[in-house]
Order: structure tokens, then C-alpha cells, then sequence
């Protein structure tokens, strides 16, 4: 099989030094193939970048109505949040709307992503909590979906738990493609994570985004998660986050979200298409970079989108002592057209 | 042009989530490659890889003996150590042994790379100083060579300060290859970095391991470089660092050095042998399965010895709930033979 294309590469000073390969693919809600690089059938686990998939149960159980989860619940349950003040203490109320607490959060503690909110945690004597987990809306939405169905909340991260099982069945229908055993990992957060080809995770979010080939309540869920999502991008992300800054550049006319180890999905609904990428070697700012360099080309993004975009397009890189260094960039071959 | 073999990969469960290609020489002194795979003619940056190389004009220059720099001071000028206080209070001891101090260093602060380090550091209320950066030791030595070379201290780092011309020509020397401004970037430490072929780096360090094609007294002071190295492991590394343990286990029988962005450059003395490897997207974890896999083939390893190896040649994965998720290991495609 060819390797992939090089899709980014960094430079330093005047000399390519590090290269990034790595499969683009961009879908209608057909899963006509609209633009791709790379090997697009390649199975990928998608990791967090799905989150809003694996949010759908929340409206198929009934669990949003049920316990109040508006908004801005629903667009943390689709975070991978830097464990800002907002994001744990949002995290902490969906617990408290169904009689839990973060005892009850299966995804492990690790201190805030964010510089600021980790030194003020440790300024005050805090400890990182699972609530500071970048996962923690996620979970806790997943144990609201425990509730709904009265199951035991305890080992719903598991992957023959009935809250995963949902989960599990909820993605296939979008993304229209089996999931299996055979193709199964476990998350950063405990999780199980699934492989599917590229194309269909692309096609997923055409789907999610048009509610086509979708169940009338499958297809109103998405719309309302995406809307929550790109409603609330602080929530989904946080300071410096480039998913939130992007989602917020674009008012509603982008959802994005990066997956660990170079994955991003994402949909621009106006024009009906989703796109889902993979860096091979599993470098996130590689794979921003190419995301970035995807959405100049396929998003018509006014001049202030794309100056957004182009940060992460080219991100300038400095060395300890504050000296510019050099870049990583997309490549021209990350650059797709419609 | 072909791209290079995948050497590494990443497993999630049952499933290969990430791909690292990257060349591989093995080389002796006369340029002779013994085994290979990928481009090896490509150009890289050696990084910190090479730090036993630029600490050779220590001794063209006498400092070591006008300043008393004896072993350990020479292994912590071939180190990207851990900040831990055996590294930070060398690094000041030398410093003092030419009048200067921690003010004198460009390398830029930062926190000391070894947790524990690190912790008792902000608990004793300290701040990261330039003593604590992983390159202190070098940039203390090549501040012996501008005392010793009657230089002004300042702008030791800069590529045309006589310091750094001096090891670009103690480099050149060795791998007996030039080194050209149209191939030239910043390091993270702040001095220059040159990029030239894997199969010169892999030849340098055999020449330096043997001696032959050095002049007497390169050879005689590569000869010290590399006897320091191999004798102080920790001052080269720190806790947990593969370079010291790998070295502390092979006993004089090898040199190895790892360098940022997915370098490993090497020597096995005794059978006269250097080698250089770059994964190509830059991972450090790929770059270490890479080598210890190379490693078990061509060093003929003691069980004790093949044990240490082994542990990175497969590196296995836990998240932050302590599940373990996957590993990282090295393709039988970097496991060359002699």
C-alpha cells in the first residue's frame, strides 16, 4: 500500500525537519467522496473527535429532558475542555441534576489543560479532580444516560455496559458502518473506541449535519447538538483552544472538534458536507495545521475566519530562551478544493 | 523519492493507531555502511545527538585541563539531563570554575525535566533557572571554550561567535562532511544546529568510538568525550532516562545519545561501529523503540542488558485511570542486521 501524503511538515531555521503524513477526506451525506487525500479507507479510531456522535443517547433516552440538560450541558458533553472553572463546575451541576457526583466519573483525574486554571488549582491547594478531566462533560452526560435507562451507573465506561452499547449503536447509524470487536481500543478515558474507515466518519457528519439518511429523532438530536456545540464553543474547548476559537469565528457555520493522537471531524452544514482527517503518526498540532489548511480552501472563510485559520495553518514556533525558531505548516497537498 | 519504512507503530487494543517511518545506518569509521534502511542520505538535524561531538573543542582549546573539567563536567557536556541537583549543581561548578554564573547562560530556564525534581524545586519555593535546562552542562562547557579561546562570554551561542565556529569545525572534522549555512536552524538552547546525511552522523561516531581519520588529538579527546559519557551515565540523562540506563547496563560497551525531534546517534566501540537514526515525524517514544530494537540485533546484549531494551523497545501505555491502553513498539523492520 503507498504511504500516505505528507500533509504538514515542520521547518527549522532554513531545512525541512520533521514530516507529518496523514489521510483527508472530505463527504456529502451520500458519501460521495467530495475531495480526499490519502488512504481514506484506512480504519482510524476517531477518539474524542466524535463526541458529538457519542452524545446522541442523551437525546434518545430522554436523559436532556429529563434532568435539564440545556445548551450548554449538551456542548460540554461533546468537550475536550481544558478544566477551566466553567468547565468543571458545569460538569459538577449535570452531576448534581442526577443525584452524583464526580465519585462517579470513571474517566480518571488529571490537573486543567489550561495553564491559568492548573496554577490557580495548586495556588489554592486544590487537587485535579476527575472533574478537571478534559472528558468529564462527556462522562458525565454518558452517566445521565445511565440514569435514564435505570441502570447502575457504576462500569457505564465499560464496553458492555449498556450506556457504551447505546453509544456503540448510536455512531453506526451515523456514520452507517458496523463497529467490532475486532477494532476496539480503550480511550484515554476509559472508554472504548472504535475503528471505522475515514470516508465514513466524513460522511457521518454530512449526515449529522443535514439529518439526511438519519431517523427523524436521530436527525433532530444532531441538529440540536451541533447547534449547543457551535452555540457554546468556549464550552467545547476553552482558552487558546483552536475548536473553539474556530467554531466561534464561524457563528454557527462550522463544527469542529480534534480527536487525540491527529484527528479531526468536523462539517460545514450551509454547504451539506463533513470531513474527517488523520495524521498518521498521531501529532495533534500536525494535524491542526492541516485542518486549518482543509478549511481555508473548502470554508470560503471571510478574512477574519481565515485569519484565524492561518495561525494554525503556520504555527511559529519559539525556543525556551523566546527565539523564533521556525513553523509547522500544511503542506500544499493538505490544501484540497471542492 | 520513496518515503521510508514505518520502524514504529502505536496499538490501541487491538488495532494500529499510529505509524512512525523513519531511516536507520549503521556505519564504521570508513564511511562503510553495515546495515540500513530508508533514505540515509537524507539531511537532518542532529540536535542534541551530538553533544559529544561539539564538546571536543573543550579539549582542542585546553580548557579542560586550564579549568579542571574532569569526567562528570565532560558527561554533562554531552547531556540533555533532568534538572535534577546532581545536573544543576555541576553545571554551577563549572560556571564558577571560569568566574561565571548562571547569568552568563543562553540556553534559556526552564523547569527541570524530572518530576520529582521539579516538585521539590516549586515546594522549596524556586524558580526553573538556565541551570536547570536540559542543555546547562553543554552551554557550560562551550563558556569554558570562549574563556579559554579569550573570547568575550557574550553571544557564545550565536552562529558566528568563534565558539560555534569552532564546533561546527570540530563536527565537520568529524563526520567529514561540511556543514552549510543553506542547512543551518536554531536549537532549542539557542545554538546553531546543521543539518547533514544520517550516513555522516553514523560515521562520525564511529570515527569518534575508533579513532581512525582523526587527527591524534581529536581522537584522543573523542576517546575521553566518550569514556566520560559512558562512566557517568546519570549526569548524561537523569532518572529514568534511557540514554543512562541503557548506558549504565552496557558498561563502556556503548554510547548513546538521544536528540530532540526523534534522533538517536550512537557508537559501539569495540566493534567499531556508529550509527544515527531519525524517525521522520519527530517522536522521541517512536525514535527509542526505533533504537532499542536496532539495539537487541547489533549489540549481541546480555539478558540483563537485552531486558533494559526490551522495556523500550516496547513501551506499553496507561491512561490517566491507569488502565493500560496500548503500546508503542518498533516494526521488525527496524530490527537490522549486521
Amino acid at each position: 500500500m503507498a504511504a500516505n501524503p505528507v500533509l504538514a511538515h515542520s521547518v527549522r531555521g532554513n531545512w525541512v525537519e520533521n514530516r507529518h503524513r496523514g489521510a483527508i477526506c472530505v463527504s456529502d451525506a451520500t458519501g460521495n467522496i467530495v475531495a480526499s487525500t490519502g488512504d481514506v479507507a484506512a480504519e482510524i479510531f476517531p477518539r474524542s473527535a466524535i463526541k458529538s456522535m457519542q452524545a446522541l443517547p442523551i437525546f434518545a433516552t430522554g436523559a436532556n429532558a429529563r434532568y435539564g440538560l440545556a445548551g450548554p450541558a449538551i456542548a460540554l458533553a461533546c468537550a475536550s475542555h481544558n478544566g477551566e472553572p466553567a468547565h468543571a463546575d458545569l460538569a459538577a451541576a449535570m452531576l448534581a441534576a442526577i443525584d452524583l457526583d464526580e465519585s462517579a466519573l470513571e474517566c480518571g483525574a488529571h490537573p486543567p489543560i489550561d495553564p491559568s486554571a492548573r496554577k490557580a488549582l495548586f495556588a489554592q491547594g486544590g487537587k485535579p479532580s476527575a472533574l478537571h478531566n478534559a472528558c468529564s462533560g462527556k462522562h458525565s452526560g454518558m452517566l445521565a444516560v445511565a440514569r435514564a435507562l435505570g441502570e447502575d451507573p457504576k462500569g457505564y465506561s465499560t464496553r458492555r455496559h449498556p450506556v457504551q452499547q447505546r453509544v456503540k449503536q448510536a455512531v453506526e447509524e451515523v456514520i452507517d458502518h458496523p463497529l467490532t470487536e475486532g477494532k476496539c481500543g480503550t480511550d484515554g478515558c476509559s472508554i472504548p473506541t472504535w475503528a471505522a474507515p475515514i470516508h465514513a466518519f466524513a460522511k457521518g457528519f454530512a449526515r449529522m449535519a443535514t439529518g439526511e439518511g438519519l431517523s427523524p429523532d436521530t436527525a433532530a438530536a444532531a441538529r440540536e447538538i451541533f447547534a449547543a456545540a457551535t452555540s457554546h464553543p468556549f464550552l467545547v474547548g476553552g482558552t487558546g483552544s483552536f475548536d473553539t476559537d474556530a467554531m466561534a469565528a464561524f457563528d454557527g457555520r462550522l463544527m469542529l472538534k480534534f480527536g487525540a493522537d491527529g484527528i479531526y471531524c468536523g462539517a460545514l452544514p450551509e454547504q451539506g458536507i463533513g470531513f474527517a482527517l488523520k495524521c498518521d503518526d498521531g501529532s495533534v498540532p500536525a494535524a491542526t495545521a492541516m485542518v486549518a489548511a482543509l478549511l481555508l480552501e473548502i470554508s470560503s472563510p471571510t478574512p477574519d475566519q481565515a485569519k484565524i485559520l492561518q495561525t494554525r495553518a503556520r504555527q511559529h514556533q519559539r525556543n525556551w530562551a523566546g527565539h523564533e525558531i521556525g513553523y509547522i505548516e500544511a503542506t500544499d497537498a493538505a490544501r484540497l478544493k471542492l
